[in-house]
């Protein structure tokens, strides 16, 4: 077998054998095959596509090129929940203690995050004392009783993964489906969990700018996940504004404490909620929903969706955060003491200005949010430099607001300032006004299930 | 500029500037651009195309990577021939001095040879003491007192091709119209010829084995090199059985002096030749019509192609040949009394097998007939290796010959036993009998000229 073939293999549109793919990821990792090689590859792909076998087939090669973790000894059901990252996505911290509520044990794994989409790493470290770098059986005794663990991924997990990302960064070969497909697969597929819900964003501050590419990549989970004798049920979801009123590492974790407690549920007669992130818990209550369907504790997403708003409004989930903030080495109430209050010292706040047109917020644009959010320290470009656990924004008003010159749009908290100077503008430049209300938000646009092995290859 | 965005451009199909171009290759050839960006891009390259203006600034960044020939102080017409390579083809050893009998001058420059295609280099040095490494001094004394000259690239000439053209042959990008004609273009541009006319080859013993690919290739030189300033003319000719009589390296010296002899010339009264061989010449004449034209000898190809058979049949091209032998360190006198006799001890005939079905040559395999001439010692398969002078095949009948059981097809000669024995069932492989007489053969398929910028992109 040699690499060159099986780059006119791919090249001229064949179907790869599992053989050839093997060949191919385990003699890269080795390093006997070398980058140039697999990187013609990887742009073969972008052009060619690959099949939902293959692409089974390159993300257990992939899944295998490291350690996985071995859940059997925990009793189920397992089921995480994986999103493909937004701006404001704080719904891991909210959904993890639920899924346990519910009696459903979530083993959570996160990679460390990179640009404008926040990380829920950087977010739980916020917490001051909080260990992310559970040791496998540290990680399974927590996830034992505790109903849940959150852990950063080990460089033993997926190291063909690791390889093959930077690579495909610099080759201009990160947007194939199946190659983003098998990256996020063979890493769920490492942390043990035999039920996956897959959040996956559109729009301006998701990796899918457009809704058409995010239902492919949704389609393609759903069906190699399938091959791989993975149960997964993917919402598509609109990540075109801020998910929630926070975006920050504290300030999210604030809000997701805030959500455990009622914020943002539906009022008891079913109509939209008179405070709190109404839109975060939309999106928060369908997931969960999946996850209690999944996890056997309901017949149907409104049935589980239902469970989800008692679970919350019962107080068990709230309980299971905070005794999960102490098993991984934080302080409960330190951070309650926190909560509200600790805030970067530089800060400023944005308001409608008075020559805005109109006396609506048309919308808040995640991709600059995210942006700023950088700008202002909240996370990083590069991986390894260190992020603020204060920086952030708080909304005060988004999309569907009637607003007046003067009134408070967001509260901004910096670094430094020199990183509020250069994030003002941004932030000021991603919020649209306009004279007439926006159209309502569709947050939830599309359910993809099912076990068939059809579906588009690219 | 960055290489990432380079290759994103190309990949997304946008046409690449200049500057992008100029920006990737000679980051390139200097270190600061690795091998994988370039690799993705050449396979970007491959499925999107280039367009003609594209493919012209690539043409010349990789031109000007290296040294280019200085020829301004040798009086013209400058005028080239290139062929995309065959088996059997010694075309250049009559054309270069019927061009310099003409009154052109003919710069020839020559890449070393791999695979099943001859090389002429490998022809040229089996002539004893023939020298194909020539300086530039030399080369332009030679050029300017003889009509023609002829030596190796040296590692100065388009250096950029050199590396590009080793890293698409292992990541399976060799396969594209824009990536062969700038390769081809920016040697042929640095050899200082202001006219070329180029053999565009198609069937099983060419590159392109369709005549189709052929055409677009062939039309990508035409156009490409009219953006950069060059007069093209190419044919498209018919390279599915070996050209002429004799494969070999100094067999093929020898049928290149029977031809500038008047072998295979047609009769006085434009009758196909009764002796020589008729394909060759058919072939060398119409190439050598286009040479006049360009050259500014001939009105027409017409024209051309019949100053092309008078001047062969006075008796200076051959002259002309014997004295460039002489000029570059070999020794003509030599050369005539080696003639018909210098042979490899190891030889075999392969005749008409009893069993043969019907009573005619169908076609000779020219592909077949190629591999195994490398297996016989005629050409190498790894850059450096040896070559036999004496090795090879004579043709005693091909296509269309009436033959009956035991009939003399091929006299061979190999370098060792070994390969006679590996070689044998290949060449009887390669010759394919049937009971009616094939369809004349079309040597010329189509002449390709204009100095439009139209033009298929891939």
């Amino acid at each position: 077998m040699r690499a060159v073939d099986i780059i006119a293999h791919k090249r001229d549109g064949k179907e790869l054998s599992r053989e050839e793919l093997e060949f191919l990821i385990t003699g890269y990792v080795a390093g006997t095959i070398p980058d140039y090689q697999v990187s013609a590859w990887a742009m073969a792909v972008f052009f060619r596509g690959m099949s939902p076998r293959e692409t089974a087939a390159l993300t257990d090669v992939m899944l295998k090129s490291g350690a996985v973790m071995d859940l059997s000894g925990v009793p189920g059901p397992l089921v995480d929940k994986h999103s493909t990252g937004g701006v404001g996505d704080k719904t891991s911290l909210i959904l993890a203690p639920l899924a346990a509520a519910l009696g459903i044990r979530d083993p959570m794994m996160f990679g460390r995050a990179l640009g404008h989409t926040g990380g829920t790493l950087d977010k739980l470290e916020s917490i001051p004392g909080y260990r992310t770098s559970l040791g496998a059986a540290e990680f399974k005794a927590i996830l034992a009783r505790d109903g849940f663990a959150m852990t950063g991924q080990t460089k033993e997990v997926v190291p063909a993964d690791r390889l093959l990302y930077a690579l495909r960064d610099v080759t201009s070969t990160v947007e194939s489906i199946p190659l983003i497909t098998a990256s996020i697969l063979s890493k769920k597929a490492a942390e043990g969990a035999s039920a996956l819900v897959f959040d996956v964003k559109y729009g301006s501050g998701a990796f899918m700018k457009e809704a058409a590419e995010g239902e492919k990549l949704a389609r393609s989970l759903v069906h190699t996940g399938a091959a791989m004798g993975k149960t997964i049920i993917a919402l598509l979801t609109d990540m075109d504004e801020p998910l929630g009123n926070m975006v920050g590492n504290f300030l999210e974790v604030e809000e997701s404490l805030d959500c455990l407690e009622g914020a943002g549920l539906p009022d008891k007669d079913g109509s939209p909620p008179s405070t709190g992130p109404a839109d975060l818990m939309e999106v928060t209550l369908e997931l969960g929903a999946r996850m209690a369907v999944l996890g056997g504790k309901a017949a149907s997403p409104e049935e589980g969706r239902k469970l989800c708003e008692e679970c919350i409004a019962g107080g068990k989930p709230r309980e299971l955060f905070l005794r999960n903030v102490e098993s991984q080495g934080g302080d409960p109430r330190k951070l309650l003491e926190l909560r509200g209050k600790w805030r970067s010292p530089v800060s400023a706040e944005i308001r409608v200005p008075p020559g805005a047109e109109g006396a609506f917020i048309r919308r808040v644009d995640a991709w600059k949010t995210g942006r700023a959010a950088v700008v202002l320290g909240v996370g990083r470009d590069r991986a390894g430099d260190p992020v603020s656990p204060t920086a952030g924004i708080q909304f005060h008003r988004k999309s569907g607001a009637a607003v007046k010159a003067g009134d408070r749009i967001m509260t901004v908290w910096a670094a430094g300032e020199e990183g509020l100077a250069a994030a003002l503008p941004q932030l000021e430049d991603a919020v649209e006004y306009g004279r007439e209300p926006p159209p309502a938000r569709r947050l939830i646009l599309k359910e993809i299930s099912g076990t068939t092995m059809e579906g588009p290859g690219q």
